[in-house]
């Protein structure tokens, strides 16, 4: 074949343990901590998270073994998934720099989501659970969870936000076609959500309010138990199948990065991508420099480095990461996946110590989605507009003269083929 | 890993020849011929198909090479696709069945049609050609020619039935994504959609007309051609690419299908899924059952085996087939891809000569999304409306005691991310 376009790896090549970098960081990661007044909130972490999950969150092992029979449900979702070399898009972008980007777009349920949820699900079955409860906003971690739910023969809860409930029923479909309860947030179904609802049926609803009810209704049901989506440090170390099947394959195209790019909102992408290189960083003196493509609307890498609740309505402990406030308000954006007020202790701990760049793109998201339809044009996969982020900034850089003979690898983090309305909205077709 | 439930091939395995089962008939193919009165469509075919798509529709050589830069394009398009063995689907069935699928669900643009419309484009381009056109009816013919084009950088112009045309933006908008440009039809583009469209804008239009404006076009301009996207014996030739990986797949699984089941239509599907596992029943003497997955409104395989007009409109050559009859009137269904009221001439041959079966499913769709249903909540690939007719016969398939212990292989030619509120109508989420 004239030049490689296309690298993948056999099911057998699927990792077999995560890589968890608490292990190889020059200092321990701040811990979390509790607000001054209060109950505690680490005191409640235990209540929160699924055992194994909170095991790991808190592991100094290198490696952590991904369980056989979910390896197997790893292949069953598709992976692993291809590294493809953007030939057409190198020509049409007349660089010489060499593009390579990771297919999460394969994800069944439209976003890598599915790595942690696939883990938390097989985890919460291993210790007795026969229900997860959840929050989501953008709805790519709810359907995430309510499919991960449904391959393992779980029950599935999920509250979403009003406000964006109410203008997605494709994906709401979708999550009720995996057999999940989907409620809109603030709902009747929790004595939280009541407090709301009973005043405004039609209460738009926040993230924070549906961490609340999806905790309440956990907490409430022995049955039950809560699962995160992103942030944490065991969402992350599950997330590194990512970036260690992009070790493999890099090998394989007999090259290695020397720019590594993926999308930032909470982290659980861009940390899949590249910890596993970050680790290289650290460990082996290569040399990587790693960018996170945010939106104006939340470009929380370029906040304060300090502790702050991840969510609105403080339940969780404090953690120590870059934020611009817990109650920021965000503009809307189609990339709605970036919107958060902070980044992952992990990934802000290496940005604090220098590892990680971050480019942040305008919130009417022109420029983003017009570069994304250059990629389409040259290579025919369709992102999610979160992902349209990476790719925008993998153009840029690959635009750069300096750049010239330079490996440039992003992570498309997800497909767009539900999001058709939000390009047409800003693209005007 | 405890039982292996994906295979898949590296990309250097990617078929680098088509199998054309021409060669293995037990006689030769019924030719096409002209109508009686009028003009010769036959003669007319070199005029309406790319030079090599018209020698390798008579070709009766057994291996047809796929030329290095197309299998490169193929490689981009994320080929090969992985052969799943749907062990949770087996596990709800309570089946003692074998089952597996392959995956065209990973389509860039939603279908298995990009196979042959890449090769297309390919050899439209080699011919100097600068710009395609085309009909299309549910619209995923289109959009897989708009992606080709783009990759291969050409024009594309595609003539939409207007009543679909109406109800699928997001699909619309994908293809000019892709670049593509798109008119409803009958157009104001074309002599012959004008004579419709002056007298009603709103005229709902038909597969023929769309033809006939897609014809008309590539004629009147030398730097374009006319590309068709099922029926012919190129396009099925072209689809066996599906079939080739799938042969290796199995080999890797040490197993081999007993029954093999694809959704029909126009048969370039289907044909792609099983031309060569029929070559292995008509050279080796393997023995395999197939069956066509259909919609009772478009039960083409239960028609007359004879002479007919693939088109509405009448300009193309006479095709000997199974045919319900060039001027049926078909009941909207959501997998609108099975509405064609003929078989390809190639299965036609082969229905004859007794190797193909069939089933037909009821219009309203609710027992094939149901079944459909099953399959996602055990496996989570999301299918196509068409494809979910393919899942459903496997499953009634797999229920069935006489089956135990065999291995049932069917095909899910694209995936549904853009077909949930179709669903939506039909399961009533």
């Amino acid at each position: 074949m004239p030049e490689l376009r296309q690298v993948n790896l056999s099911v057998e090549e699927i990792p077999d343990k995560w890589y968890n970098i608490q292990a190889d960081l020059p200092e321990p990661l701040p811990p979390p901590l509790d607000p001054e007044t209060g109950e505690s909130r680490i005191a409640n972490l235990p209540k929160m998270l699924i055992g194994e999950c909170l095991k790991q969150e808190f592991s100094q092992d290198r490696w952590i073994p991904i369980p056989e029979d979910l390896r197997s449900l790893y292949a069953q979702a598709g992976r692993p998934r291809p590294l493809f070399r953007a030939l057409n898009l190198e020509k049409r972008l007349g660089t010489k720099a060499r593009l390579y980007y990771k297919s999460e777009f394969y994800s069944p349920t439209g976003s890598h989501k599915v790595n942690t949820a696939l883990a938390q699900c097989y985890y919460a079955q291993k210790e007795g659970f026969e229900r997860l409860t959840t929050e989501t906003g953008a709805g790519q971690w709810g359907t995430a969870l309510a499919y991960a739910a449904a391959l393992t023969g779980m029950k599935c809860t999920v509250y979403w936000v009003r406000a964006v409930y109410s203008w997605k029923p494709q994906r709401r479909n979708l999550m009720k076609l995996f057999g999940a309860e989907v409620f809109a947030s603030p709902s009747d179904k929790t004595e939280f959500g009541r407090k709301l609802f009973s005043k405004d049926p039609n209460h738009p609803g926040s993230l924070g309010i549906a961490i609340s009810e999806g905790l309440e209704d956990s907490l409430k049901d022995p049955k039950a138990t809560y699962s995160l989506g992103s942030v944490l440090n065991h969402v992350l170390t599950h997330q590194t199948i990512i970036g260690l099947e992009t070790q493999k394959q890099f090998e394989k195209f007999g090259d290695y990065p020397d720019i590594m790019i993926a999308c930032l909102g909470g982290g659980s992408n861009f940390g899949g991508f590249t910890l596993p290189f970050l680790g290289e960083v650290l460990t082996k003196g290569k040399k990587i420099r790693f960018i996170g493509a945010q939106s104006q609307v939340a470009p929380n890498l370029q906040g304060e480095y300090r502790y702050d609740f991840a969510d609105y309505a403080e339940m969780t402990p404090l953690l120590k990461m870059y934020t611009l406030g817990h109650h920021l308000n965000m503009a809307p954006i189609k990339g709605d996946g970036l919107r958060y007020h902070a980044c992952s202790p992990l990934l802000s701990f290496l940005r604090h110590k220098g590892y990680i760049d971050t480019i942040a793109y305008p919130g009417d998201e022109k420029k983003v989605f017009g570069l994304m339809r250059d990629f389409v044009r040259a290579e025919g996969f369709l992102p999610a507009p979160e992902s349209a982020y990476a790719i925008a900034c993998a153009i840029e850089e690959a635009k750069k003269p300096e750049n010239a003979g330079k490996a440039i690898a992003f992570n498309i983090s997800g497909h767009g083929f539900m999001d058709m309305d939000g390009y047409d909205e800003v693209l005007k077709f």
